[in-house]
């Protein structure tokens, strides 16, 4: 994109923030000229935050969600309002490929330590060790990136929704870093000198029981959101009509055949309150072999051009339209991943984690 | 683009020749493990060349072109014939958007310095310098590329086509940098150690008579083709159908509102016999103020994403169609480039540089 005169603003800043920039050995995508066609910001953390924490702790059964995982996900929420407990914590709902329905706890802190102490002493209570054979599967999908690691999008700037509500520092003003492909790893402070590159593959042991499936490094899972509560009726009704279709193909797709592009595991989750009411928001949650295998798909797979396609369309046909955008990024190494499943079916989250199958999509890309 | 065990050929090969690899200060968007999803392939020219020329020799009146005009470029036709002329010549026709006929003559050579003599002595004849006033225009636009700062895509390595005419070393083995936005930039040899940043403005004088052109440093240049010539019938027709009239859009964008994102020019030409006879192949040919503004356009902006949709539609509805698309692009200093205009109208090319000017398309690119 060419500089456009009127948005020259001497107040556009960089995602990344001032105590994480250091000398680059890998240039920025995008060059020093660049200005971006409409504004977005990130979210500035705490200066002293070394490590980010999500955690996703869910339960499930064949739908609707049986009374005991209900049950079961209520005393998770309930854990979380012990000491070092998160900072946020949310609900969300998915009825899954397989016919079962999840119920999830979207927790965060911003304090690695805390969630380390508290995740000690509530593990066994949350995966369900010891108990009894049930009717229900829990699971717990947990990453600790650095906060050089980890980068944010939004759209707006004042509603803080996901990672963004343990950012102490608030949203940034306008970035540059955006409207672009290749503007997520410009973002990531970690790439201003690391290609992030993935070394090995995930192993998912076959025992009974409790299962804890062993990652890889430099693996990347992203949070990708849309919040259509402010929209007007036109608006939604649009946002339904034309560019939700497209996101749900997308979405099954990464979810039932995502392997073929490096994409372990995909949910597309209904926010929710506390006793499964959904909200009008909704997100992705995918975790992928590596942030390239996540660029790649999204510039390039027929199933994201159509919703890049079917956005773009939606956000210039309603000028100033108020669906809200969020995205959150975390780059993580091995020991920076927890993945533990009792009594979920095969192919539950990274449970059902298998390696790239490779696949063709031509179409000249320059 | 995750690995594909069977798409592991040893064979692959960089788009990049060997003697023009250095140690790069600008990495590769792809990683070391990428594998393209399908072949394409580069061509090889002779290791002692230090330039490449293309030069675009153009008539033009209002439509149909005129006697004299064609009277015209069949004379520059003669010249390229003459000692020191190109390795490679070849006709082609467009309306464009004032409603001009313009007849072109596309002439390559692999030899700069012959070049050099023979438009020292022919550029007076060619640019009609001296000749009463007539009806129609004469035009020349050359560029004057280092070698390594030039770069070849094709879809089939078997029909030489525009600059792959002058390639002596032929066809490439499948090459690794393509199938993914920025492979541009890795196959440009100069992009290893180069920005490619954009330095200055375009002038366009507003003297009567012969105008020529200032331009500057970075400028680059695209001439991207198809040619439907082996199509089977339900292959062209479904090009012509939905591929086509995105591609024509995506065109008049560039000619009529291309300014905006910081191109310069663009025509939507035919290829045609000497006569104007058109032939079953076209091409888009423009100019722009920077390589990542290209970039840009490609992989952001509606118009071009509705073109990337559409064939990536049509290649994957027609497996193996018979649809060659070729591309060659130059990136250029200020002295490797000559625009010069004869009684042209004032939207002609070059003639019709303006700066960019802005525009906002949002769409979350990550």
């Amino acid at each position: 994109m060419a500089p456009d005169p009127s948005r020259q603003d001497p107040a556009i800043e960089s995602s990344i923030p001032r105590h994480f920039t250091v000398k680059r050995t890998r240039p920025k995508r995008a060059g020093a000229g660049y200005a971006p066609p409409y504004p977005s910001y990130s979210v500035r953390f705490a200066e002293g935050v070394s490590n980010l924490v999500c955690a996703f702790l869910g339960v499930q059964s064949r739908a609707p969600l049986s009374h005991e995982a209900k049950v079961a996900s209520a005393g998770m929420w309930e854990l979380c309002a012990n000491e070092d407990g998160p900072m946020s914590r949310e609900h969300a709902v998915h009825t899954d490929e397989q016919g079962f329905d999840n119920q999830v706890i979207i927790a965060y802190w911003d304090d690695v330590d805390a969630y380390g102490r508290w995740f000690k002493k509530h593990r066994d209570a949350l995966i369900g060790a010891g108990l009894e054979p049930s009717d229900y599967g829990r699971w717990i999908e947990a990453v600790t990136p650095e906060a050089r690691g980890f980068e944010t999008l939004y759209s707006s700037n004042t509603f803080p929704e996901g990672a963004a509500r343990m950012a102490t520092g608030g949203f940034t003003g306008e970035i540059q870093e955006h409207g672009y492909w290749g503007s997520m790893r410009d973002r990531l402070p970690i790439a201003q000198t690391d290609a992030l590159e993935p070394v090995g593959d995930p192993v998912v042991p076959r025992n009974p029981g409790i299962v804890r499936v062993e990652p890889h490094d430099n693996l990347a899972v992203i949070r990708s959101g849309q919040d259509w509560s402010l929209c007007d009726d036109a608006e939604r009704a649009s946002y339904f009509s034309h560019v939700e279709p497209q996101l749900k193909a997308g979405m099954d797709f990464l979810t039932t055949e995502g392997a073929s592009i490096g994409c372990y595991a995909n949910r597309y989750m209904t926010s929710s309150d506390g006793n499964g009411n959904v909200l009008e928001q909704s997100f992705g949650l995918s975790f992928w072999h590596s942030l390239e295998d996540m660029e790649r798909w999204a510039e390039s797979h027929p199933t994201h051009v159509a919703i890049f396609r079917s956005a773009m369309t939606f956000l210039q046909a309603n000028a100033g339209a108020r669906l809200r955008l969020s995205h959150e990024v975390a780059v993580v190494s091995r020991d920076q991943q927890y993945y533990e499943y009792n009594n979920c079916h095969a192919g539950t989250g990274m449970l059902g984690a298998r390696r790239p199958l490779g696949t063709a999509t031509p179409g000249t890309r320059i």
